[in-house]
């Protein structure tokens, strides 16, 4: 049993075609690749398409792997159609363990075993998820950040069941896409991306809750504050310039005891989602929608990644020639 | 008692110039006032003066407002030429309440009660610091971000007995210095933006002591995909793109209950940080810093704030005259 070599792959699959999966979809055409994609929604086609006409522009002004085409992409309602021939596959249906888990029935039966398949969960185990396989060794977790077609990276990691081998494979396939892997070697609920976004976003469900803060205040705290920072460094970085001349070892012992522990965060469970709680978030929301419609802002959003992506690798280059 | 016109400040101290206090330095040149810096430290006007020589050829190309100059800066060792005349008093001495307790009486007696005294508190509710302070309606936390000078955001909240107005003087000061300022009406430790930053920091931090991630694997985290859509929008309003043409609700809705409780994050107290796990962090974070010295670091992430707000006024204003 060979699987193909993964810097060579030509033809994927797409199944489900949601906001992830399409996704994904954008990703393998721009950078070259045969498509099929499978959605059973009645609308599925038609989101697709109007997926594929907001991200296309911009992923060209990006620019296009050679051979990318929007003609090469399949659009079928019919599973066993999509999977033929597929060189890998990426799961992307609702979030919803059971149907995963059916899914993976289902694929493992029409996929050849030596094919790999990703899934985008976005928090449940791949050793949930591969429970009722027989060729559970190929099964993989590839879970991106939306959206997928601008954000480069994506996290890979395996179940009880997956073959580290399968692990290496994806690796290198997801690298000959254009992605940052971040190869996670230990299997955790919400995997790295989500317990990092969660634990934040918890903290602002607090403080909405508690009434302490409002949801344009928090957004406003991150676009116009933190996020800032985080698209240039992350928390450790960050805290590494915070400290004068001494960096990180002297933040860690110095602040050490003091802001990480309660009353600096809410060290309790999640507040009670309730309906009024939900209402008021939504109504907050609207501050921060200003207005927009989702295209607009995915317009407005896709124009800053690319833009800042070209930006960072220049002021990396320009601080290195500089000293 | 009438304090000055908030626009028409001509005049500030600075109290403390380290990072944070030397960053505020920074802003308050380039915004084109008069600064008085005080410092005791022994070293404290050379590391002044290598902040300054960083920050200003970035704040150049920015741009600085009429008039602005690094000669419009006093340096002095005696806290009481430093506040003789100013405007507006920003504390930043170190991170340790009783020292700013000891500064902010004072402070309280050498500053005319009616010059506002901020402070770059990361945590005590300013309730803590004015305690002992017979004028304490004139004092307020004014937060910022490092580096102070670039990133927009500055929080800015009052303790018990702050005056309302108070708070209304210093947005307006804040404002015509040109920051984005956060205006909190309730106070908690930590205020909204290390509620926030250490709410995923505690995360981070569970991860690296559970041998789950590493210090690299969290930057990469938020650098190459958290960050970059937290750059362009807040948690909210990224969820809102998160769930097709349905927006927010329909996320509230179908996540609610699943993602943001155990086992998705951790509901625990913060790991230990045993002397064997602050070694664990300063060795990983060896990678992430990769060779740089903090100076090279500050260039590559003051080109890369500069050119994001830029450019993230640009890409509003493309999609607002595309649709």
């Amino acid at each position: 049993m060979s699987r193909p070599d993964p810097k060579n792959v030509k033809r994927v699959a797409c199944i489900g075609t949601g906001t992830i999966g399409g996704g994904f979809v954008a990703q393998f055409l721009c950078s070259g690749y045969d498509v099929a994609a499978y959605d059973p929604g009645k609308d599925a086609r038609d989101f697709l398409e109007r997926l594929l006409d907001q991200a296309w522009p911009v992923l060209e002004k990006v620019g296009l792997k050679p051979g990318a085409s929007r003609s090469r992409l399949h659009f079928t309602q019919d599973i066993e159609e999509a999977v033929a021939g597929a060189e890998f596959v990426q799961e992307s249906v609702p979030e919803d363990l059971e149907l995963k888990v059916r899914m993976y029935e289902k694929l493992d039966e029409l996929v050849p075993p030596q094919i790999v398949i990703g899934s985008s969960t976005a928090g449940f185990p791949m050793t949930d998820i591969q429970k009722r396989c027989k060729f559970p060794e190929r099964t993989v977790v590839t879970h991106p950040v939306n959206p997928p077609y601008l954000i480069p990276l994506i996290e890979v990691v395996g179940g009880e069941k997956t073959d580290p081998a399968v692990l290496d494979w994806t690796v290198e396939f997801y690298e000959a896409v254009g992605k940052r892997v971040l190869r996670m070697e230990k299997e955790i609920y919400g995997f790295m991306i989500n317990r990092l976004q969660v634990a934040l976003f918890r903290e602002a469900l607090h403080m909405i809750a508690a009434d302490r803060a409002t949801v344009a205040q928090i957004d406003d705290c991150l676009t116009h504050g933190l996020g800032l920072r985080w698209a240039c460094m992350g928390p450790f970085a960050t805290f590494h310039l915070g400290a004068g001349d001494s960096g990180l070892r002297s933040l860690l012992d110095s602040y050490g005891t003091v802001d990480w522990c309660a009353p600096y965060v809410t060290e309790s469970p999640l507040p009670d989602l309730t309906p009024e709680l939900l209402d008021r978030i939504l109504q907050q929301a609207q501050e921060v929608i200003d207005g927009r419609t989702i295209s607009k802002m995915v317009d407005e959003r896709n124009a800053t990644i690319i833009g800042l992506l070209k930006l960072r690798e220049a002021s990396r280059v320009a601080a290195s020639q500089k000293q």
